[in-house]
């Protein structure tokens, strides 16, 4: 199997891109993994000349071009067609690679990999999730900003695609999907929802109805539906919590001694939660419905998080899920006359 | 001043309403105000006499129902014309009281001020906001479940009513607003945020742009506008945070001594934190854009949050809000050929 990895997307790339895809040419489980490092070859090798790493299943496929993480996506596509995006998903194009991981400019990503490879038979969107902690291990959300304004197709759509990811990543059986809602009465919320209700509940088996945001720490679901907008929002608020609380417990400890000692003897655990809590520490976002095996990873991605980014990748191809995805939708559309023809293109923001 | 407080509203009714107006009205600050009990004349005398108080600012207004937490506002305007909701909100309509606050069903409430006391002029549609704390303090939310489904005159009009509030009942000279997207960029989001940015940019003049989820609890702004579904599921998640904290903090101690010293050492300040960011404390969530002073508080509300909601009411009336955004949203009707007339009829959800 050969990955490639985006040398130079990240916040601190090319250094903890190599330094993630060591980690995990290390780790006996990635055996038969070839990786290639996609970017400005130069500099790519003054980092690996850097370490005493060295390793046959690495190669570097020349990129000159580098896409920054605020660069809107169709800009950075139509101007730098030799970016190390471009290059990485066309190798999945040209069958060079069966994955392609990057920690670099997500929409970018994923308008890229639209545009190369195209949507999976019967995805009207394909969507971007993310994991989030909760009290009992934690949960996938789809989606976190690939779709805006979501129509209820498509949050029926991000259910099953969620579904059959949590099944077969997070190895769960039957993955309790719940759509985020601002009640549990079906009757409750926008018309989109309320809509996506009904068609969810006729085609996804562990449906649990609609969950309200107090449910997601407690762990209530494996897979939360809603719209890109509301996703992207709580995503971003949860990524914050624990740095605001961290600043307020340091300025009410101030110079009190015995707070000061209780937080000393209490920063194992304080930090264990912290870690758990830590939505990098995951790595590789899901990108689903692309005809190809395309993985996001956090732009403050640490060498783990790449390692797991890669990870996941691996599992995307071992366990065929696109292949997956793309059966389930066609038994779906078999038996849902609601369930329409792909018809709706999709364009990237920005 | 006559306030009108709903006796059977709230989880712990009417016990926990009745400590909230005895804690007000021995409180000087309140001086000059005087609290009328809506509710079951029975169930509130005998809880009365329970207490060693006794005030000649206190006196009862019967009503005979009682609507439940969890009932649908419709029916309950149907079928319970002498809820202790009706009753207090007909109370305003008769001008026999200048405010009503009630720990209820909110939105039996929205729904029974709506239809009895209707919209000031210029408002499309009221808005429930709500006290979100942050590292500065903390912001309102506006809307946070009254329009799931909000337009962008609607978060205009949020953006403008909640501004006035932030301004007159917290004192912030000129409050920051933002609207809450899944970027900085004035481009990013749906149709209805893209259209709404223009507008508030137009005519909110401490307008600070979009902010992301990342933002609120940084204090970035006074004043984040969003439609009712987003800030519904925000609010819920944001609750939850610190009894999910509290769980894990437990769990992870167990039996280790250091820790648990560590915690027992750490727990005053561990508990300021959570007081200072637990919601329910704030109280009198504003009901903006009804022509009457209508509060609601959180159904959990403690003695203290119901006694918040009291001082929101007299604010709102001493500080004649509602005249102001009267006032306001002529000027801006008049200036702005975007503001359209009251034409969109609300029809409270349930």
């Amino acid at each position: 199997m050969r990955i490639a990895v985006d040398a130079m997307g990240g916040d601190h790339a090319p250094g903890t891109v190599i330094a993630g895809t060591q980690l995990a040419l290390d780790d006996p489980e990635f055996d038969g993994v070839d990786i290639v490092l996609v970017g400005q070859e130069e500099s790519i090798n003054s980092e690996l000349d850097g370490t005493s790493f060295s390793s046959p299943h690495i190669s570097i496929q020349p990129a000159s071009q580098i896409v920054s993480m605020k660069e809107s996506p169709t800009k950075a596509m139509r101007n730098k067609p030799d970016s190390s995006i471009a290059v990485g998903v066309n190798l999945l194009k040209t069958n060079d690679a069966d994955a392609f991981v990057s920690a670099g400019n997500t929409g970018a990503v994923l308008a890229s990999s639209l545009l190369s490879l195209g949507r999976i038979e019967g995805v009207n969107r394909p969507t971007i999730g993310s994991f989030m902690p909760s009290l009992t291990g934690g949960c996938v959300v789809f989606d976190v900003g690939a779709n805006p304004d979501a129509k209820s197709v498509n949050l029926l759509q991000f259910a099953i695609m969620g579904s059959i990811y949590a099944k077969h990543i997070f190895e769960i059986d039957s993955p309790k999907v719940g759509l985020l809602n601002i009640g549990e009465e079906r009757t409750k919320g926008t018309e989109v929802v309320i809509d996506a209700y009904g068609m969810i509940e006729q085609e996804v088996p562990n449906f649990i109805g609609n969950i309200e945001g107090r449910d997601i720490l407690t762990g209530k679901v494996d897979v939360v539906v809603c719209d890109g907008f509301i996703g992207n929002v709580l995503l971003k608020f949860g990524e914050s919590i624990f740095t605001a609380l961290d600043k307020k417990l340091r300025k009410m400890i101030g110079n009190k001694p015995f707070a000061y000692l209780g937080a000393f003897l209490l920063k194992p655990v304080l930090k264990a939660i912290a870690r758990e809590f830590d939505y990098q520490e995951y790595g590789g976002v899901p990108l689903l419905g692309i005809n190809g095996v395309s993985i996001i990873s956090h732009g403050r991605s640490s060498p783990k998080a790449i390692k797991n980014a890669i990870g996941v990748a691996k599992m995307m191809v071992d366990r065929q899920i696109n292949e997956i995805i793309k059966y389930e939708l066609k038994v779906h559309r078999v038996e849902s006359p609601r369930m329409p023809q792909v018809d709706d293109p999709v364009i990237p923001q920005g």
